[in-house]
C-alpha cells in the first residue's frame, strides 16, 4: 500500500479495473497500453506510468497480463477487509446509489443507512439496515464505519456532516453540491451533476 | 466564448460560481483568490490563474468583484438560451438525477425522458414528457436536444448511447459505469461512483 499516489492515478487504476473486469477469468490475455488507453482517452504513457507506479510493466510483444494487472490494482488500492459504508439520506438519489452499489462488483459494503424520516427507521432499505440519524455516533462506532456517501437535502448537508466526522467518518462522497468544509485527514469527493452538465454544454457550444 | 479552455478550468469555473451564487444580489461584494481557493482546496494560484483566462483580475485591497465574476464565468460558459437536455431512462436513478437537476438553479433544461416501459411511456415525470426510446431520433430532432443523461441500466448503456449519437446528441453524462466509446467531437463525461469509493477507500487506509 502506497499512500503516495496521486488521487488521478488511482482513480485511473481504478478504472483499468473495470475496464478489464470482464477478462478477469480469462488465462494468460494481455492488453497493449495503447489499447488501454484508447478505451479511456488517455495516452499510453500515461497509463504506462501509473502501472510502472504499482510495479508493472508490460512485455513488449504481449503488453500487460490482465490478470496480474487486475491483482496488483486490487493489491494496492484494495482494503483487504473492504469498506464498511454508510448511506446517509434515504431519499430517491440515496436508493437509487445503494442500488446501483449492490449489483457492482466492489469490496465496498454498505452495512447502515440512516435518515430522519420515522416511516424508514428500523426498516431494511434493499437489504440494509436503517437507522434514526440521531444513532449516528454510536452505530458508526459499533459497525466501524469509516466511509459515509451524503445524500441528504442541501439545507441538511452541512449539519450531517459535521455529525459524520464526529462520529468517526473519515471519507465522504458528496452527493448534495453543498460544499463542505472538512478538517485535514478527512477525504472528501464531490460529485456534482451540474458541474459535469456544465462542463458539457461548454464543450458542445460551436 | 473560448473553446479553447480546459475542461477541468471549465469544471472550476462553474465551481466557482455554484459557491458564490448565494451572493449574487450583493453590490460591491469582493471575495479574495485565496478565500475561493482555500473553500475548494485549490491553491490561490490556480484560482487567480482560471480567473485571468477568461480575462478576470483581482484589486488587491479586495480581491474580486463577486458579481462581475458570476457574471463573467456565465457570458464564458453558458449558452445564451440554455441547453436542451434528455433523461434517458427513467429508473430510480433517472428519477434521483431529474428531481435534482430542476430543483438546481441551472442553465440546463430537462425537456424530454425516455424508457422503454409502457408504463411510463407517455406520462410526465416531475413534470417532463417521457417518451418510447423508439421516438428518440424524432424527439431529440424536434425538440433541438443535444445533451444526453444516460441512465439505463448496464446492459442497455452502449446500444442507448448508439442511437443518442445517431439522433442528434453530442455530449453523454454516463451514469451506467459502462465504458463508451465515442467518436471525435462527442463530449462524454463518466460519473463513476464506485471509483469514487474506491479512491476515497484509498486515500482513508491507515
Amino acid at each position: 500500500m502506497n499512500t503516495k499516489l496521486p488521487p488521478r492515478t488511482v482513480e485511473r487504476l481504478s478504472k483499468y479495473r473495470r475496464l478489464l473486469d470482464k477478462y478477469k477469468d480469462l488465462e494468460e490475455a494481455h492488453i497493449y497500453s495503447h489499447k488501454l488507453a484508447a478505451l479511456l482517452n488517455l495516452t499510453p504513457e500515461q497509463v504506462r506510468r501509473d502501472l510502472m507506479l504499482i510495479g508493472l510493466t508490460g512485455n513488449h510483444r504481449k503488453g500487460y497480463n490482465i490478470k496480474a494487472l487486475i491483482g496488483q490494482i486490487g493489491t494496492t488500492i484494495d482494503r483487504q477487509e473492504g469498506h464498511r459504508v454508510a448511506l446517509v439520506g434515504i431519499g430517491n438519489l440515496g436508493k437509487a446509489v445503494l442500488g446501483f452499489i449492490r449489483k457492482a462488483n466492489t469490496k465496498m459494503d454498505i452495512v447502515a443507512a440512516f435518515d430522519i424520516d420515522r416511516n424508514k427507521v428500523n426498516t431494511q432499505v434493499a437489504g440494509v439496515a436503517c437507522y434514526d440519524i440521531g444513532a449516528a455516533a454510536q452505530i458508526i462506532s459499533r459497525e466501524q464505519i469509516r466511509i459515509a456517501i451524503l445524500t441528504v437535502p442541501p439545507e441538511a448537508a452541512v449539519n450531517t456532516a459535521t455529525l459524520l466526522l464526529e462520529s468517526g467518518i473519515r471519507g465522504i462522497l458528496n452527493f448534495t453540491s453543498v460544499h463542505l468544509d472538512v478538517p485535514p485527514g478527512i477525504y472528501l469527493k464531490d460529485y456534482d451533476i451540474i458541474t459535469s452538465l456544465e462542463e458539457i454544454g461548454f464543450f458542445i457550444m460551436d
